[in-house]
């Protein structure tokens, strides 16, 4: 029976009954995580080697770069064409960056609003204003930095299959102000949700108002998938360039969940042209990344297969606590109709939503019981989910046991506060 | 006999004799650059180490944290402490970046554009104007980043002790629109210059017309002596600070020609107020830098005494490279008074000075033989030297054989240029 169809005595008696368990747990005292999309130990220990023996007093590309010394500032070839076939670009088409491609994406956005991106008639600072679309709910990092920068976010839905194409396609069209959109288009961060064909080549499609307009394309779960198989979406730079606009798209990866977090190589990829564009202005800001990193990434993986191959170990690291997750909510929440989650095939996170109203609620019972998990809201522009109803749970990073706890008072915390919700209404 | 008390007949009997010599030169199709401040390989061997056994399995920091991970915005403890006593800065003073201090440098000027400094009325950008102090001859990559960002440069002279302060002074009092001034403080590029007291002090106490202004120290060569000292000049935010003004200096430094130029660590220094702002920013930009390679370097040197030990490896190196252009310059110009030039006590280059409007004409001459040379005018603002004098030469990076003949070129070229001269006026 779900908890709309209980009596309100009944409910009571349910509501009280879940507070003590509770305050059970409150008094264990815990310390469980399950707020960052951050790799386990565990999954890092996958890659030591690369800090062992990997580049054993070897510093030298293929084609005779010191890789200790300046100079190569869009990156060495073997670090290229390791990346080339994961994000779908050419030899010209990519640029390997520092440890970090959030901050390729700030640093893209920054020099657009100061310098403007390649075509741009004006910086985008000079502008009157600058808005994005922005689908959610997705990744709060993505938000902030429009956030920063003063850009105006426009909240686009997620559906099953990728935004609403339907609205991106109108705003875009009749808004010369909107300059850009934030796409996570494999295991969306926190949906899971994988572009379809039909969402990628209606996005490549587009005919914005705005002749500088740019997708953001974070393909941060890229090779990151739960199953036997990489999803084999379309290739958003084949389709943007048989739609006529080559330059439109500017794709993000990074090593952070392959390598290391802390100490992986970050990607960008675009169009040719794009690329050149982007060297230039980056001519002013570094003489070259890391390169002895890029080397190390060469030397570990040696292939994109090789990269496939690791990710498989990742998988069976991480998929066990996936499914202890989605377990606990089928066995608790879903007999009594407590709310609704994602069944991600990839990436980093399950999404779950509560009853309208609820999830401020839960996270802060979580909080209380010793539990933190993202904070309500943050999957969403400023920070506002207009129905509080999403929570992103982050499984990675606890171990099995530890997360099994966790999920234990996440269940029990919604049920106090759908049961709370409905007794109020 | 100096040139310019030769006859005219004389002057032109020696230009045609050294332009003999040139086309000898020519013949030879040399290949030899004296262009950029690069280390040698084989100063980058010192650290070769760090490459190999120094991570072994080990990423744990001192306080815990797993360098692989994400996190840890402002860099591990363990590199802040071996960085402050190097800049002269607290525990909360510091920020340990990444590879490039260039890119921190860039990344500064593009958030106070974008978003103001601390106590900035308005993001920089939103001023009809910003301009900058530039003391020349000076760093072409500073000048580079102002000029991308269209920020009016301000040529002021570099003296025998640091930029004419008169003119600073004088300058930052009156326009609002000045926000800042580019300093090297120790073995300028290109000049060699150390900052005296009397420079420093009057920096600190500068009194600018503009609330947020800031002076960019740039403590490149910090410990990059030819002698067996460091020169120990004043502490730029000791000073700043008891002036009243501790937040208008950013110190940056890196490891860039310590340890390697395309995997070393950077640093920015400045009051904890300003570190907690700028801190703030970053946080939208980046989880955290390479902590790994922090690590790397931490265990590697251990200490400020361990850096300055290794300073004195690369001075072994690099010295009788100093010593080859200086013994070559005083046996072929001096005795003829074509020229003048510094004896610079560390850093990475010597600076030359030509007679007037020659300076182009000896960098095309030793090109066409085959010598390589920082373009004539790239010492100054817009890489235009208005006397068209200075020319920056760079002697690290070639082996001694090759530095050799480059500056054997070089003397022939400034000959004939200078002669030249000497036979139009």
């Amino acid at each position: 029976m779900t908890l709309k169809e209980l009596s309100r005595a009944e409910l009571s008696d349910f509501l009280s009954e879940q507070k003590t368990l509770l305050d059970d747990f409150k008094k264990k005292g815990l310390k469980l995580d399950m707020s960052r999309g951050k790799p386990s130990p565990e999954q890092l220990d996958l890659s030591n080697e690369m800090l062992t023996h990997c580049l054993d007093g070897d510093h030298i590309s293929e084609n005779g770069v010191d890789c200790r010394n300046y100079g190569v500032l869009d990156g060495i070839y073997e670090a290229k064409r390791l990346f080339m076939k994961m994000i779908g670009v050419g030899r010209w088409e990519i640029i390997i960056g520092g440890n970090s491609s959030l901050q390729m994406m700030y640093d893209a956005l920054a020099k657009a609003m100061l310098l403007g991106v390649k075509g741009s008639p004006k910086p985008w600072c000079k502008c009157d204003k600058v808005k994005w679309l922005c689908p959610a709910p997705g990744y709060d990092r993505h938000f902030a930095i429009c956030e920063a920068f003063g850009i105006e976010m426009i909240t686009v839905p997620m559906l099953a299959d990728g935004p609403d194409m339907d609205m991106v396609e109108k705003l875009v069209s009749e808004d010369e102000a909107i300059k850009g959109i934030w796409c996570v288009p494999r295991f969306a961060n926190p949906t899971g949700v994988v572009y379809s064909d039909r969402v990628i080549t209606r996005l490549a499609n587009l005919k914005p108002k705005a002749v500088d307009f740019r997708i953001f394309w974070d393909d941060a779960y890229c090779v990151h998938s739960l199953t036997d198989n990489v999803p084999n979406i379309l290739n958003i730079l084949d389709e943007c360039k048989h739609a006529g606009n080559p330059d439109m798209v500017l794709i993000f990866a990074s090593t952070s969940k392959i390598s290391f977090p802390g100490g992986g190589v970050a990607i960008v990829g675009a169009s040719e042209e794009n690329i050149n564009f982007m060297k230039e202005q980056m001519s002013y800001q570094t003489i070259g990344y890391d390169k002895l990193n890029q080397l190390r990434h060469a030397k570990f993986f040696k292939t994109y297969e090789g990269i496939l191959e690791h990710m498989k170990k990742h998988r069976d690291i991480i998929k066990p606590k996936f499914d202890a997750v989605l377990e606990a909510l089928d066995r608790e929440l879903a007999p009594i109709g407590a709310g609704s989650w994602s069944r991600p095939e990839g990436g980093y996170f399950i999404s779950f939503d509560g009853e309208p109203g609820t999830a401020k609620r839960i996270v802060a019972l979580c909080k209380e019981a010793g539990v933190t998990l993202t904070g309500a809201g943050a999957t969403f522009p400023y920070g506002v989910d207009p129905e509080d109803k999403n929570i992103r749970i982050a499984p990675t990073y606890p171990s099995l046991s530890e997360l099994k706890s966790a999920i234990e008072i996440f269940c029990v915390a919604v049920k106090v506060a759908t049961a709370e919700r409905l007794l109020e209404g």
